[in-house]
């Protein structure tokens, strides 16, 4: 471990994945992973900035955050990136009208968004709502557009919950792909616009000042580390121990979970 | 037209595609493509040998006949090459016990088939049953399997049914393709081994003799032609007009439905 807890020196700046990291989920809302309530409170009282980047795209970032803090962290809307608010925005500024295959609970993010006459389709992680009918309709939508584009909040393969593996978005985003001969737009890890509006609203330089910890050596780490970032995974989440064995990602280091790598990270951050 | 009406010279077997071709599905049995029965009826009256090879995989291979025939086709069991008996036989050589991800329609073809303690997964066009919990479950099976076998009732993309374009199994294989990791072996066109089987039962070579008649230009006309048959494309079913204009699979000629490929076989085939 000492060995490369030494690449940890110079670290200014964290980015933190919230599923599998802080908490697992589940339907009733999920339980925290212990000892990363007490660590993220540890990293908030250092020098260290923090932000937390997710994809989490079933819920509102106000829902997921007072799903947090009923949970015990201490966190606020302003310290998230995710991305329905990054796909609201970028929808407002194209002027695009999506037609949206999400659940319920995100909804809310796309208020301010003109959704009639698509011109777009828009999927997150939309769980029971992917349904046979509702991707019967999203294809539809994109097979009738001369130049149909398909905007996909994240791409993971899959997720844990507290009952088991959950297929995830990039999964359907990759059906969607295969029908209708297209290629989709992501918004989210591991995409580097996503990283970098993250890191800026940090105020913190990818290469020598900022780490990212996540569940996903995909996603996270590999992502984080395009970036010119260092990256942890935590053996939490849906961490397998294929990982550490990964043909093309390497963490700079693994830790059990997010409470060692905060141990690590308050010891060696400084030298 | 003339001009390649003369490709067809030599022809003495025809396989047929079914769906798009001698009839478009809908969920209440579909209607008759028109002139296609009696199409089928004038090329079986011919010297020519006539075979059926479908990738549908919703029913089983006896309830499509009697669905063709009830709409008046010359059509029995024995003519039709479709993927459920043909996977149900490689289960059965490689000792695999399936998950089926299929619709309740197709389960007899698997009867014989040990279904406990499965060791791959079959897809097959699963309509409504391609819910989020049955994807999960197929996904799950495959995940906790060493060495994941998925086997795919073909991989289409989609087709067409009186209501409008359906999606097909491919889009549901490549989402569990992505999630696992893993590629998917199709039984069903445009598999070589497919299409070498239908002939076989027909006792017709590939080069020279056989021809393929088909609405798909990939699954179809491709499909057939990698393995060196000729092959129509009927502007019926799910062919769309940007087909004629595919970056990489040229027909050997388009026709306006089956009665005018019949017309023309059996005025250029003797020649």
């Amino acid at each position: 471990m000492a060995s490369w807890g030494k690449r940890l020196a110079g670290v200014r700046g964290v980015l933190l994945d919230i599923s599998g990291v802080l908490f697992d989920g589940s339907e009733d809302g999920g339980v925290p992973i212990p000892g990363s309530v007490e660590a993220v409170a540890r990293l908030k009282r250092s020098q260290l900035k923090v932000r937390f980047c997710t994809n989490e795209s079933q819920k509102s970032r106000g829902d997921l955050v007072r799903l947090l803090r009923h949970h015990g962290f201490d966190i606020s809307e302003s310290e998230v990136t995710a991305p329905a608010p990054a796909a609201s925005l970028i929808l407002k500024e194209r002027g695009l009208r999506p037609h949206l295959l999400v659940q319920d609970g995100v909804r809310s993010e796309f208020d301010q968004i003109d959704t009639s006459n698509p011109n777009c389709v828009v999927i997150a992680d939309a769980g029971e709502s992917f349904s046979y009918q509702n991707m019967n309709k999203a294809f539809r939508v994109l097979m009738e557009l001369e130049s149909p584009v398909l905007i996909s909040l994240g791409k993971g393969r899959y997720y844990k919950e507290t009952s088991g593996l959950m297929l995830d978005v990039g999964a359907y985003m990759k059906a969607l792909e295969y029908a209708c001969g297209i290629e989709a737009e992501v918004v989210g890890k591991p995409s580097p616009e996503y990283f970098r509006s993250a890191l800026k609203e940090m105020g913190v330089e990818a290469h020598e000042q900022a780490i990212m910890i996540g569940d996903d050596i995909v996603g996270d780490v590999g992502g984080a580390q395009r970036c010119g970032m260092r990256a942890l995974q935590v053996r939490t989440g849906k961490f397998r121990p294929s990982d550490e064995r990964h043909p093309d990602v390497k963490a700079d280091g693994y830790v059990e979970n997010l409470a060692e790598a905060v141990d690590l990270l308050l010891q060696h951050a400084d030298e």
